[in-house]
C-alpha cells in the first residue's frame, strides 16, 4: 500500500510499504477515506534532520473498518469510523475521566512504543480499537462537506473545543482567540457554541479571519505585539479578556496571551508549545492571579458531544479545508500549507 | 509613634515617626493590637540594598479604629478590625468578583502610590476603609490564642485558603502541600476544611510538620528533589497528586510541584515566586494537561467565610505563631524567623 513518509525538512514522499495486518486481538484495520495535513506536521517539515528510514506521517483520519481482532466489541467490519489523534484504551483511570491523551496504555500515531504508523496512507492498524475509534452513521459516498467536517473531529475541532472548555467559556463570556489557523478558527466556533458573547480573533490573514467571523468572531485584530495587545484591551473595556485561547504554540503567542488576559482570567493553550520556559512569575501570571491551562486535546472525549450538530449540518467545521489532494499529491499539500497558500489540506487516498 | 523600618539587608529598626492623620474622607486610623512578621518580609531582609530613608514594614495586623473620615460607613470608632494585606475599594469590577488584590483603586501596605505605611507599628492609616477593613465581635483583652487566630486572617490563613480554593479542593480530594511555613500549614488546614481525603505535606522541620499533622496532613514527606517526588508518587497510587498547593515561592518548589502533580491536575501557587521564567512546555505542564493557577490571595474575600469557625474556636490557625515580641523587639523577631528558630512571630505594640 501507499503511505506518506518524511525523510527530512521539506522532503515528504509517498512510498510503497507492506500492508498492515492485525497484530493483537484488540486491533482493527481501517481503510482510510480521508486524511489531512496538520499545522503541527509543519514543525518537522521545517526542522527534521535527514533520516533515510523516514517517518510515517499523519494523525487525523476517517475511514472504514476492514478487519478486527477477536476481542474487539464496539466496531465491526464495514463501520465508518473517526480516529482521534491519540490511541486510548477507554478503561484506565485517565480515560474514565476524559483525559485520553494521558491513557496509561495508549499513545499516538507513528508511535514507536505502540508500533503505530501514520494516517496519510491507504490504511492504518488501530490498536485498542474499542477505546480509540468512534463510529459514525455515514458512508464514504456522502458529500465531501460532511466528510470534511467529520475529519475535523479527529483533531482540530476537538482541539478548538478543548481550548474553550478548559478556558471555561460559557454564556456571556468574553474570549480572545490567538491564531487564525484551523484550530484557532474552530476555537472561535467552539466558543460561540458554548455561548460566548464577545469573541476577539487575533489573526492577519483576511480569508481566514473572514471565516472566523462566519464561525462567530465579533472582532478581528490584525495587529501583533504591543499594538495588538492595546487593541484587544481597548475592545474589552480596558481590562483585558477574561478568557484567552492560544492556538499557535510559539512564544510570541504566549506573550500576547499574557498581554491581553484580564486579572483573574484564564489562558487556555492548545497550540503545541515550541518553547519550554516562559514567564510565570509576579509580573506575568502570578501577580494578577491568571490561570494557565490546556494541553493536547483528549478529542476522544468530545466526539459524541460534537457529532450530532456535524451530522445535522448546523455546524460546518470542515470549512477549514480549502484544498483536497490525492494521496500521491500529499507532498504538494505540505508545500501549500507551508507557503500559507492553503489553510488546511485534505488527503483523499 | 513607633514603627518598624528596614534600612537594608538584616537591618531592621524600630524608630519614632510622626503620628498618622486622616487624609481622605474614606480613611480610618487604626491603633494596632497585634501585627506580625511574614515569611515574605525575609526576602528584603536577605537582599535589600542600603537605604538611609528606610522602608516601613508589615502587612498583617488587627486593631481598634481610633478615627474615621466623614465618608466611612461600615466601621466606627472603637470597632475591632482585621486588615487584609491588600487595600481595596470594595466596589470595582475586581472587588465585586472577589479579586480584591487586583482592585483598580487599591494597593498594598507601604505602597508609595497609596501613601500607606506598614503595620509593624503602633498605628496605621487605612485608605478605603469601608472596602478594606472587616469588623470582628471581639475586644483587645480577649485571649491571645483568639487574637493570634484573628491575625492569621490578615494574610496566612486566607492565603492557604486561596491556594486550596484555586486548586479546586473538595470532598475526597488528594492534595500535596509543598512547604511547612505558616502558609503551607494553613493550606493543610484549609484543604482539610474543604474535605480533602489525603493531604501529603512536604516539609522537613518536624515541629512544623507535627503541627501540620494536627491540622490534617495524612502523610509527611521530608525528602526533597527526585527522592521527594518519588515518595509522593508512591503515596498517591503511582500517578501523582491531582492537586498541588505550592506555598514556598522558590524555583525548586515549582519543580517539585511539576514533579508530583498528576496528569490533568492543578498546581495552585501562593508562595510569591522568586523567579520569573519556569518550564511550562510539553515536558512540564502542557503534555499532561496540568493547570497552573494561584497568585496573591484576595483574603478580603474570605474573611467572612473563615471568621465564624475562628470565633467558635473549632479551628485554631493562630497556632502557627510560636513567639510573641513587643514592638521594640521586632528586629529580634526577624532574626528568629530568619534563623528558623521561630515559625511565625507576632508583634504586640
Amino acid at each position: 500500500m501507499k503511505a506518506t513518509y518524511m525523510f527530512g525538512a521539506g522532503d515528504v514522499r509517498v512510498i510503497d510499504v507492506p500492508d498492515h495486518t492485525i497484530q493483537s486481538s484488540t486491533d482493527a484495520l481501517v481503510r482510510i477515506v480521508r486524511a489531512c495535513v496538520c499545522g503541527s506536521d509543519l514543525h518537522p517539515y521545517h526542522s527534521m534532520g535527514v533520516d533515510p528510514a523516514g517517518t510515517s506521517m499523519g494523525h487525523e483520519f476517517i475511514g472504514v473498518v476492514e478487519a478486527v481482532g477477536s476481542d474487539v466489541r464496539t466496531v465491526r467490519v464495514g463501520d465508518f469510523v473517526i480516529a482521534p489523534f491519540a490511541v486510548s484504551c477507554g478503561t484506565c483511570v485517565f480515560c474514565a475521566q476524559g483525559l485520553q491523551t494521558s491513557c496509561v496504555r495508549g499513545g499516538f500515531w507513528n508511535d514507536a512504543a505502540l508500533g503505530t504508523a501514520g494516517g496519510q496512507a491507504e490504511a492504518v492498524r488501530v490498536p485498542l480499537a474499542d477505546g480509540t475509534l468512534v463510529t459514525a452513521p455515514v458512508c464514504e459516498d456522502d458529500d465531501d462537506a460532511l466528510l470534511d467536517s467529520l475529519l475535523t473531529l479527529s483533531d482540530v475541532y476537538g482541539t478548538g473545543w478543548h481550548a474553550a472548555v478548559r478556558g471555561g467559556v460559557g454564556e456571556g463570556s468574553v474570549v480572545t482567540v490567538i491564531g487564525d489557523g484551523a484550530v484557532g478558527l474552530l476555537a472561535v466556533l467552539s466558543a460561540r457554541q458554548l455561548g460566548a458573547e464577545q469573541i476577539v480573533l487575533m489573526g492577519r490573514h483576511q480569508v481566514r479571519t473572514d471565516l472566523g467571523r462566519e464561525f462567530g468572531a465579533t472582532d478581528v485584530v490584525a495587529e501583533r505585539g504591543e499594538e495588538g495587545i492595546a487593541r484587544v484591551r481597548e475592545l474589552t473595556g480596558g481590562l483585558g479578556s477574561a478568557i484567552v485561547l492560544e492556538a499557535v504554540g510559539h512564544r510570541p503567542a504566549y506573550d500576547q496571551a499574557v498581554g491581553v488576559v484580564r486579572a483573574g482570567g484564564v489562558i487556555s493553550r492548545v497550540g503545541v508549545p515550541q518553547y519550554e520556559d516562559a514567564p510565570v512569575g509576579f509580573g506575568s501570571l502570578f501577580g494578577p492571579n491568571v490561570t494557565l491551562t490546556g494541553g493536547p486535546a483528549p478529542v476522544r472525549a468530545y466526539i459524541e458531544r460534537l457529532l450530532p450538530a456535524v451530522l445535522e449540518g448546523t455546524v460546518q467545521p470542515g470549512r477549514v479545508f480549502d484544498r483536497t489532494v490525492g494521496l500521491d499529491q500529499t507532498p504538494l499539500g505540505y508545500a501549500a500549507m507551508d507557503a500559507r497558500e492553503a489553510l488546511k489540506v485534505a488527503v483523499r487516498p
